[in-house]
């Protein structure tokens, strides 16, 4: 942490300073510079209430220099995570494909999408069960209706599940069937699920938030590597600018930075991302020569009659296109799209 | 709703669309123009789900009409909402301040500030135990102990309670001791948390989330009114942008332009809206100028030594500064900070 | 400058390091915390071809110290600048207002406008005779014939006239005619348009641009003071953000942070920053509030056909209601709007 | 366009705007719905003082239809253009490579980069002889001196030459000595530099301003594209938001939706993009899987002593890994880095 004096300050605010420093058991090294003096200091900065200092007396402001998340840090963990749930395997040489609808509406349309999904070489069923909408009035999922779908799903073609869980009190159920716990982009802060979800020691698929930097992403992500589950893919998904081309600007530069800050492994959603069918295909093949570790891919029957988000889903043929020319791409930078065959972690989610 | 037809749009595309649209239930008006073929839509198109008509065979996009909110909106309910709770008053004429601490951190700490910003002239007291914190190394927040000394705080001064609620199975233990509850930037988008509030009949400040769009905070209060709890105050505290000389972006046009849109009345935080103290004053008399219905003011007796949000809290001058600065703007702009003295809402939350 | 060296940092790159900082003729102070090595630089770091010191070997990042203007600061001249030119005073007590018509149309319309603004109590005419316009389509503006127009309405109502140059070149003609020249948001970083204004000695209205932090607002001034002109008004504007209820979204906490950096005067142009008629008023009092030392209004005797921005342009009786609100909230924190009576500058561009 | 009228705009009103429209030229089509009227328009509406008809009584918005911009569009011309200049072909399967320094140094830098980034497999040097630097203390560059060195570096590489021009007194030295000429960011809406430039009949590197949609990316070309100037290249370089993670948004959605609106070839300038050396390569493989039609690529002999851009800069060692990673996923995507052998454009611009 730098603590940058003002112009002005006097001796006596400098020397406040320096024993407020040394109040939170930090070592302060002043710096008398030819326009102003900062202190510089050393010891473990974290702690958001040291900002506080930023208010004392002759202070311009805080500069901290300590990336403020400590398990998700490449340097905790130098290793990579690798998750894996059956045929999907998110990491290292691995690109994990999921793929479904957004939004389960029937055991035919689910069943008929994972058969699809899994023909073209996909290796987990996404589909929403609890769906988070921004209008009370639009379509809110068909809840434990929809769950049984899925693992009706997984039962026929073998894809596990991801699923979205929108509140604490609903992550027993979900967790029930899903094989993955999907956190929302709306719900990256909802720290109290975040603790919930991890708590189930289910591989966790977290969505960056929208307005979230990174190192927010990497804190919420700390939430839940704190419960002891370390099952953790982070997810960009596109953040709100003023682009009006796109429904979000999808950052695809977040992939080789998280890369170089965290051992996670990093999925990355064109559907959302784009919001425009016509651009998913491109966007995906970018994620992956990025680096992406995963893809997460909205699928539709009949995108024209979703309940949910059709304008930016994939038809069965665009799907196998886009899966083509990803293949391409991911072994042109040394990945590969083979499911997984020795599993690391077993199928665990049987509906009892 | 339009449903703009790409160029090239064929005749079969064409009546196709006319088809969905009237299986919908809407009437499709078709209109032939010089470059392109537009089919307006007649009916209430809301509903998330006829986005998917944007997949429709030759459709360029699809642009809504109709504001996605219903009885949050003015023509629902075209006189203003005045929110009530002792002498807090907050909308048409009266301006209601909001003042404490960002977090309760002793009882000590939360009562001198409660008797300062009171005899300053605030008619609420703000201060938070459970708190929603980016980092899991930052103190999270006294909980139930915090509430208890809001209790005694607001026994001692008769300034009601406004605290945050993070999670729904907090809300009955809130709802006991809040007169307010406050539904935090992070959790606007959290369904099932505004339904819990809104259930308790409790009276709700909802801060808008720093990547919301006007209509999406509408659409969020609406979850709320659905409950049937009408007692709702929108709070505008700050957006994220690319700007770096304050913590957030303060967008205080989201006043007005609330105020031309809905019935709910809006109060402006400018201490999470500039993150920097030294700014809130004048943020705060610009938020009375543009219209404000009500303030929400971070104080705290020591700022350098604060748990949290040090460098954006007044001191009590500084806090008695403000008051101020706003009389004067209230009332060049008709407005008053005199307390309500005619209870259209008791003080229902007592500690039994 | 603070050098922050990577967590595995080896002696031989942070020697190696602290060679370079004293080849640069700073002053490297290296200290070893606990997780990492930084070195802090004493010394002046400005000139942007020390950042290149983060390409060194073992270096994480380069965190700059030092605002990187100079004679625009604070420090550098501690008295407050006030831009006069005949009844326009800006700075210090004064609120200067700035109305008239986005583009000079007609004769007929212009002369109304000055009359009715000059009435109003505006103290300057805005016009615009070059226009830059988005789109090559768009009317571009009656260019010498629109010079004439204004110099017209100067010499009937003896306001001092306020129009954009757009390119090196009119800045001789555009000079001829002009009190002030206007640089448009768009060319906020056209350096040589900077220095060819600024040469004129003419004061300069500086438009902020829409992606610009205020360190680069403040190194476009600092072209033009070091031209010797030191007649700089700095405008906000409204910076490009996701928001979708206004054309750009009015950052007034740039008014106190400004003031707060620079000796410069702060106007706010609520017309472009809302781009909506209905928000002007209530954004002009709100800068007014937050300590604006001038506005810049749009005003049109019939925006419904203004060739340019009529749906942000006031009538004249808006303008009235307007200027009514400003100058109640003026008042209240400090501010005049009278006229100035001793001209520190004195009415300088007559057409010979 | 879309005029829609408020929800209680009287009979008066909306015959009004009927009336307006005709006056316009237009064909007003007024729809009647359950909530509100509006008024499809038919005809060009094209021309931005219709927008005024925002303040017309009644009147709550206007919504545009048809894309601004004209000879941009596909639709205007359905033919991708391909921009040749020797070695550089930009455009349908040819990827173009331009590379090299920031800012010309000298002419040792300056030709070992030419022959680095030449035997790497470049097909056209960069580099900056005119800078544009927010900081005035900054390097501002070689001036004339800096261009014969580019020339000197053409002659003996036979790689054409890339360099920026600031304004448009420059443009006929500039064009002397350039094969392209570069319009920086800063100036996408300088609009008499579009045109002076566009006029040299010299093919066009247009960047992306920081702030620009897509509309107004393509109307500054339109500006080139009216002078009768048809070579003209998009560049992607980076949009301004909230992340602090690069030093701007690297908008690749911009590339697939650039081509799914015009014939005009797009190049991704990842260094700007994402501003740190370590992130270059990766960026540039995504953009190439995005569909880019070229790359720009600032490479140094030494980054660490660069003039400018030292963090962003590649080694040649860095450069040549990205050109072994950039052919991969090229080939994988269908497009070669093979030169141009069949020149459509002679080199031209040979210094006298």
């Amino acid at each position: 942490m730098i603590v940058v004096m003002k112009r002005g300050a006097t001796p006596d605010q400098i020397a406040h300073m320096i024993r407020r420093i040394e109040e939170e058991g930090l070592r302060p090294v002043p710096l008398y510079g030819t326009e102003r003096t900062v202190i510089a200091v050393i010891g473990d900065e974290r702690g958001e209430h040291r900002q506080s200092l930023a208010s004392g007396p002759g202070v311009e402001e805080i500069i901290p220099i300590l990336a403020p998340y400590k398990v998700a840090s490449l340097e905790a963990k130098p290793e990579r995570t690798v998750v894996q749930v059956g045929p999907l395997r998110v990491g290292n040489s691995h690109l994990g494909i999921i793929a479904g609808p957004c939004s389960v509406e029937s055991e035919a349309q689910t069943l008929a999408t994972a058969r699809a999904v899994k023909a073209a070489g996909a290796h987990a069923l996404r589909g929403g069960a609890f769906k988070p909408r921004t209008s009370p009035y639009s379509f809110q999922g068909l809840k434990e209706k929809g769950l049984e779908i899925l693992a009706l799903a997984r039962e026929e073609t073998g894809l596990p599940i991801v699923t979205e869980v929108l509140t604490p009190s609903d992550v027993p159920l979900v967790a029930k069937y899903a094989d993955v716990l999907q956190i929302g982009a709306r719900n990256m802060q909802n720290y109290r699920l975040l603790e919930a979800a991890g708590e189930t020691g289910k591989p966790i698929l977290l969505k960056r938030g929208p307005a979230a930097t990174l190192d927010e992403l990497l804190l919420a992500a700390e939430y839940i590597l704190n419960t002891g589950n370390y099952q953790v893919m982070l997810c960009e998904r596109g953040i709100r600018t003023f682009e009006d081309h796109t429904r979000y600007t999808l950052s695809l530069s977040a992939v080789p930075a998280l890369h170089e800050r965290t051992h996670l492994p990093v999925v990355v959603d064109p559907s959302h991302g784009t919001g425009h069918t016509s651009l998913v295909a491109r966007m995906a093949a970018a994620a992956v020569a990025a680096g992406a570790d995963g893809l997460i891919i909205e699928v539709h029957p009949d995108p024209e009659h979703a309940l949910s988000d059709g304008f930016q889903s994939l038809t069965f043929q665009q799907f196998e296109e886009l899966m083509a020319l990803c293949r391409r791409v991911a072994e042109a930078v040394g990945k590969t799209l083979e499911p997984a065959t020795t599993p690391e972690t077993s199928l665990v989610a049987q509906v009892a």
